[in-house]
């Protein structure tokens, strides 16, 4: 069996988090979201962020999470801005419009949005009521590429945004891996001040699924239950959610988590780059992106599983390899010693 | 801290599901239902159902699973028919025509619908395209009330909706509790054979989340999967499903874990029986419906958390008691020792 | 030729709209609504029901304004109450419920809701968020079977919905209908004032195409016309019903083509009332149900197009006979002769 | 007041189509496109495009036509490719994707899509479940810019399509001045070979409102009416729609209209061009977009009005200036006059 770099959600969950449902097990909650572990979350959350207007909800997945957030956001005749890497443009099989609203892609470099990619958008859409009003500003932490935003890009994109009337809205599906990378400077706080609504990825780090949705712009939580209900996504048994997150958020045991899986993939990045290999991207969280010539990746596919991402040239691809909370050292050894032995 | 007979979901699982995914939880898997084991799975159900074309596909609720089914099979101008105290006309928060599809209600004495009752949805709708086409007839089994279907009745069902050309999708979230039933002659070969489309509920089976969706005819099989994943249904960790239903139909311990529920809930009948109360409908699955003066309800609640269901005359109710895998006899005995006391 | 009593929108217009319409041909206008026609319509509105706040929009037909308006208004997770004879709930296809939302149908004598029948839907939707939240009231005027809401009867319900947080929606496709039948106590300034928005229907009464709609409450008037546009509905020559409104507005001539048309069917109604037959409903406006033998209706059948309404009983049926702005005294004074002549 | 070449369809209609309207005007006719008038389109667009299956329905507006028929064709996970030009990408306010379907956008240099950019649309959606299946392909005949498809790119097209399963459907809102540009070469039996679903446009092109649509592919004409009403695009009076395209199509009319529309485009183009101007686009139909500096575009805005389409540098902008079947030799030579005078 070759071991997979693949993606960060090819092992079950931490033992601590069986432990922590055996622990709970037989104890009667309330259902649908209204046990006193997904009640916790929401206080400690509050604590976190130091926003304690905030509402927490507690949800299975990314895609379901950012459908839900999104379209409980809009009305008909509003649009989300996201860039053509963004997960909701191009890998949810149209959740986002099938629930009625276009998605704006927008070419950009690293994965990430600044104000004058948005105000392009803004500026080709000005022909009311022919066109949609773009209302909502979708941007993944760390990006589906790997990278972040620092405080300052945060900061200016959350200005321009409220001075234009946008919603920003921030996909956390691995929202630690990007609070405990190396170059980061941002706090669960300032991202509570400096969004409208963010989530709290489980299933990535960790957890067996769950992902925490955090509204903290009061406008935009009334009846947001009922969304959830709509869409298929209030769990009968809420605890398990409750239960996961109650544990990963204890003594802030989720950025060690992902501090392990950026501190792996560094290791491998830090390997390519000794070699002389170059990257689709500079990243510093759990994700790399190396280039190779196709030989070299052919003979790593004889020992790990890995995606091809994308072609650089003719002779070269750039491939993904993630490491997550399970990646053990044995592994990365293994790949670094298979990569140094083939140059 | 009452006991609660409110619901069959007020505990996590049983510890057999844990064990099982204790077990499997390092081994690295393909994620968003490509493991092994949902795959498993689904050689297994097409044995138990002996339909080796049956399709099976995990999701985590029985709302979600209800929205997916019938969005996938409908064109829009399409509905579906339900009786009023179907899940999907009363308690999804419109999930159904969140999707863009009308629900019709047929008032049902027990919450079964005839073909009488299908006819008559048919005879006034007959003004084309002015009024939408019924499609699909939803049925539960058991029944939102606790009821049943007899094979007699499911085959007449069935023969009537293929004459149609409607389809008939049978909602199993308590399907284990309805095979198991004293009274029940329907197997889990006859329900495969009988409906277009059924799904096997875990949810309120011992399962922390799971319902096994089996689309047994091939017409509705095609490109399922993007359905899935539109609605946000289709997790990362495919695993946690595929493991649980393995756990279940092992030995075909899904039927142990209901049976379970059942005798809980007839001991309590048998209670009630002998005390002399009525029944608000005629049950002999996990949830039963005695009906009782307002006095007595207080006194009960007391000791124990329950619905108060719906009102029968000025002076009584039916309150709604559920039992589940988990009901301890202690508890049972505790109710009929308290009710008894009382007369 | 049979002589048609099928329905109100049997021949093209009144000569007059046409004239107008040839009349403004040639004169270079605003496209999508801006046309100078369409603008004098809305201050023309706002005058005659002394609301200056009332904003005007006028689309094709009934089941497109209905659509519009509903999805407008409603946020996901809403829903909206009709009689079961509504037409939304009956006659348009799904239409609502491809926007989303469910529509509540409740059963009622005459074709009108009272404050009651909207209670009872409220009671028995208070499983939040399990529950879609009943948010609007829909009904019509004159109703699908001919009947009309009094003063007293729509303050009542106006009260009601505003004490409950609903908005009230009329139907106005045959307004004009409503407000010259005899017993008719209602005025448009009266209509504005205790409803959140409705329509003054055209189509029925004189024009090729055009209805009304009348937005009073300021706060459903925000961004309208990007619904319009995204539903298709706005025509590139607005003018076309600019035109025909501004024509049918002039002196309540509009008023006067209703006139016309209820006198006819109260002509109607009278013999058949002398002769001694009964009715489905008592209707002052342009619609009569009376109640027949087959064999009568058989024998009317071969002089007269009409719509077989309903069974009544084994040997019974009530028919519909509908008048327009267009039904001739001699059609009337034959189907009088000829019915005379059976009995 | 001055005279607008902002479009084409700032006049009411030709004179003949009222002419038409008013002789027919009193017959009664059954309603919702049953009328004999659309029954007779049909007849003659069949006989038109040599295609017998084909089925004919008529609607109001292009982008009723346009989502209606999307809609009609595509099941919830499939998608629709656009150029970035293309009216439902850009200018319909999401009517598109509020029926739930993404729209992708390509772009293109001339407003056309080639195999090339299909392919590529598809190579990059091939990650399945997770991405939206590419269904049909969007197309616009004269397109958004006025440029036209010649006969060998559309059967390149055509042939592309059906090789990878796509359904080919051509927006024809000026499908008349395509046909009759002086470089073109499709007729409308081609059209009816090539594409699956087409329509014909008149609102642009003397008519008060009126597209009709022709659905040549078998496979897509199922219960398509079910479609039209559900949308709200049923008129009543459909013998509005029927009457008008009836007089379009009698003696190749139609073709008429746009050509004299094409004609008085081109002198302006041969103006623009003997003044050595440049265009956005070589067009040969009844728009053109020649490439003006600020200084002239504030020069000719004060005798006439059109649309300044878009900043080609800092100091040069194109304008677009439109004509149509009502635009009269007068005008015309007055703008050329002003124009030369001004140079």
């Amino acid at each position: 069996m070759k071991y997979s770099f693949k993606n960060d959600y090819s092992e079950g969950c931490h033992p601590r988090i069986l432990e922590a449902l055996s622990r709970h097990n037989m104890s009667q909650q309330v259902g649908y979201g209204l046990d006193e572990f997904s009640q916790s979350v929401e206080t400690i959350i509050q604590e976190k962020t130091q926003c304690s207007v905030a509402k927490v909800h507690l949800v299975s997945g990314g895609t379901q999470a950012n459908l839900i957030v999104i379209s409980s956001i809009l009305r008909p005749y509003q649009s989300v801005i996201s860039a053509t890497t963004g997960h909701i443009f191009t890998n949810e099989s149209g959740a986002i419009e099938a629930t009625g609203h276009k998605v704006h892609g927008v070419e950009t470099p690293h994965g990430k949005l600044t104000p004058e990619h948005i105000q392009e958008v803004l500026d080709s859409h000005t022909n009311i009521p022919h066109q949609v009003m773009p209302k909502l500003v979708y941007i993944s932490n760390s990006t589906e590429i790997g990278t972040i935003y620092t405080r300052a890009e945060l900061e200016k994109l959350s200005l321009f945004c409220k001075e234009k009337g946008l919603y920003l809205f921030m996909d956390g599906a691995r929202l630690g891996h990007a609070l405990t990378a190396e170059p980061n400077d941002l706090t669960l706080e300032d991202i509570a001040h400096y969004t409208d609504v963010f989530y709290l990825g489980g299933t990535k780090n960790g957890a067996l699924i769950g992902e925490a949705i955090v509204m903290t712009n009061p406008k935009l939580q009334d009846n947001f239950g009922f969304h959830i209900k709509q869409k298929g996504a209030m769990l009968a048994k809420g605890r398990l959610l409750g239960i996961q997150f109650l544990e990963l958020l204890r003594d802030d045991w989720y950025l060690e988590l992902a501090t392990h899986a950026n501190q792996q993939a560094m290791k491998l990045k830090k390997a390519f780059e000794s070699l002389g290999y170059s990257f689709l991207a500079d990243t510093y969280t759990n994700q790399i992106f190396p280039i190779l010539k196709n030989s070299d990746i052919e003979h790593l596919s004889q020992y790990f599983d890995f995606y091809v991402w994308k072609p650089i040239d003719e002779t070269t691809f750039a491939i993904r390899l993630i490491t997550s909370w399970a990646t053990p050292d044995d592994a990365v050894a293994h790949f670094i010693e298979i990569l140094k032995k083939r140059k």
